[in-house]
């Protein structure tokens, strides 16, 4: 294996899937529906098939698609992009990522980043050769501590790349802190990495694209994707809208690392992403309900339960029951108590800051909710 | 832009398939296909999509299609591996190209290419910041030229990334040109990337799968896809089949890549790999009644046309027009003429090498294949 991928290990969500499988686990941990998606977009898809939409796509999107992203984007933003130099279609929100890293950063460049963070992140980082710098963000509130940041952020900084509504801990960044980083990007010329894939769950408050704030747009990658907003993770589109002059970078890698994606799933995104906004209400309720029943049966079990205001994720300190860490809190889970969950530690640079916290996700059913809860209740 | 990235521009397909459809050409260009894929492929999309496979697969590949793969090697070579630790499913050939280099490659290791080669090669070892020795492939047979290969090969050389039948050109590796490439490679501790996607269009002899040589299988990642073959070049469904030690590599790369590809086209592509003998012996009849059609017309036209063995691409010399290289005479052929041609200078370290040449493609109808035709006896 190259040095660049050498300390990763195999991605936690497929360890502990695999794990889970093989002991009959129920499967809070990593983060896919267990219903599926709705029947309009799944109709798109087959519609697209039987039409013959089946060779490849333009590299950066099919036309189509590149426009229903501009709309959506105006919709949720106000800001106006174009389409045909501003927004680039990949293989999931992952691939935005990596292109985005490969494509815009230099080996050396100073990337700032939140732990607890999503793995492919570092990876990522480590692919471009960035220096990484991390602030951590600590239970109950999961803030960002803003002195901090602050102390960070020099002449010296590249890029920040963040992550709200926030996976693991469903934080949201607050406009405050938004404003806080947007003042510390314009000043020190930084530009900003910004995965929105929980977008459309955000419960608690309402989300905010930093790209609308003043000024950032011309510094910011706004990525994004079908998946957990249309219950199809395994449709793999994802996007990043950027000015052109960093769409340009994003191409590039995207050309070399896929070419393009799923030319018929396109087809089907572009109706996904025309749903009514009644689409996103119903889902924002079917979710609230979800996560009032896990948050509930956490508590009743005896975690301590941290406040999320959006993803469908929640994180708790397993402490109360007395194991060493959350990996080995895990382990015990999926074994003896037939529950998957995801440790945190390895979402840190210095894992030991997330061993006492695991993640539950609750895009499962109430039914599966409950049968987990129950389990907990029994065995833990 | 990263400076990995800085010499690469727009890929050519796209420029090309770009400017073709701005003047109504006939895209000879871009290697898709104009007809549709086998309907027994795109009804198990289509049920995968109804039955609810629309979630994440597992990362390295869902295990049916993992299965599949190692099925249709073991037909293919002779070799028996195993699924669940020697082949990953990737979003096209072109993210196994991608992930084994930034999987295995090291900055300043060295790495043997022959050109013309495919545009993803140098990109994606300039992502992974290989030394790049490049062997050159020279008309009319572009035979290896084995001295120079034994020149170039030494210990400081850790990889060939090879491509047969090899796109641009259509030649196809002999046995004995493979059999000195795994000499070389197994002398110099050498391990070989061989793209061969499309390994089922060999018409003049048979394809030879260098990984079935002796001691190659396991310095060897065999790379290929479902999209040539099934006529399904949008799907982008990939993989590598490769020995545990250097799939770890692959799969540590392809993880943060994309995590993983489109579920439901893993199904599909189940269903493909389990078409019988006939579907490619009827595959390769229409080819080559394709493949005729495109010759003989390009013959008349006045190119010198040379000999292609394998692919659905055909080289010409295109210096009977008087243009000054390649891309001029693109330039004018899709402008002009109304039809579109790949130049071939941006398969080359040196671009020089490649202005006389230009690619055409013969994965069209026959009906499109004559009016190209018509168009350039008529225009040039
Ligand atoms: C790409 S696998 C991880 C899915 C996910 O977003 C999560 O569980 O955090
Ligand atoms: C991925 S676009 C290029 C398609 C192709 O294989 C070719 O035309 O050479």
């Amino acid at each position: 294996v190259a040095q660049r991928l050498e300390k990763f290990k195999t991605t936690i969500f497929t360890q502990m899937s695999i794990l889970g499988n093989k002991h009959g686990a129920i499967n809070l941990g990593q983060g896919f529906p267990n219903f599926d998606g709705p029947e309009f977009v799944k109709e798109a898809a087959i519609q697209a098939i039987k039409d013959g939409k089946n060779q490849y796509a333009r590299a950066f999107g099919a036309p189509e698609l590149n426009s229903a992203v501009a709309s959506r984007f105006h919709q949720d933003t106000g800001l106006v992009v174009d389409p045909e130099r501003e927004v680039t279609v990949t293989c999931g929100c992952t691939e935005a990522i990596a292109a985005a890293m490969l494509g815009l950063i230099n080996p050396g460049d100073e990337v700032i980043l939140f732990a607890p963070f999503y793995d492919s992140y570092e990876a990522t980082l480590s692919m471009a050769g960035a220096k990484v710098k991390c602030i951590t963000l600590r239970p109950p509130g999961f803030d960002i501590p803003l002195d901090e940041l602050k102390a960070a952020v020099s002449s010296e900084t590249r890029a920040i790349l963040m992550n709200t509504p926030h996976n693991p801990t469903g934080k949201m960044f607050t406009r405050e802190e938004l404003e806080a980083i947007a003042s510390l990007c314009i000043e020190n010329d930084v530009i900003v990495f910004s995965d929105e894939v929980y977008d459309k769950l955000d419960f608690e408050m309402d989300h905010i694209c930093i790209a609308s704030l003043p000024g950032m747009y011309e510094r910011t990658v706004t990525m994004n994707s079908l998946g957990k907003t249309f219950s199809l993770t395994g449709w793999k589109i994802g996007w990043a809208v950027a000015p052109a002059h960093l769409t340009w970078g994003i191409r590039q890698a995207h050309s070399y690392l896929t070419f393009a994606t799923s030319t018929p799933m396109q087809a089907a995104a572009v109706a996904a992403l025309e749903a009514p906004e009644s689409y996103y209400t119903e889902l924002k309720r079917d979710y609230s309900e979800k996560k009032e029943i896990l948050v509930k049966g956490l508590k009743e079990v005896g975690f301590e339960v941290f406040p999320s205001s959006g993803t469908y994720f929640v994180v708790v300190d397993h402490t109360p029951f007395g194991f060493g860490d959350d990996v080995a809190f895990c382990e015990y889970l999926i074994k003896e108590v037939g529950v998957v969950a995801i440790p945190t530690s390895v979402f840190y640079l210095n894992p030991e800051d997330g061993k006492n916290l695991v993640r539950f996700a609750f895009c499962k059913d109430e039914e599966t909710l409950r049968s987990a809860i129950e389990r907990m209740k029994l065995k833990l």
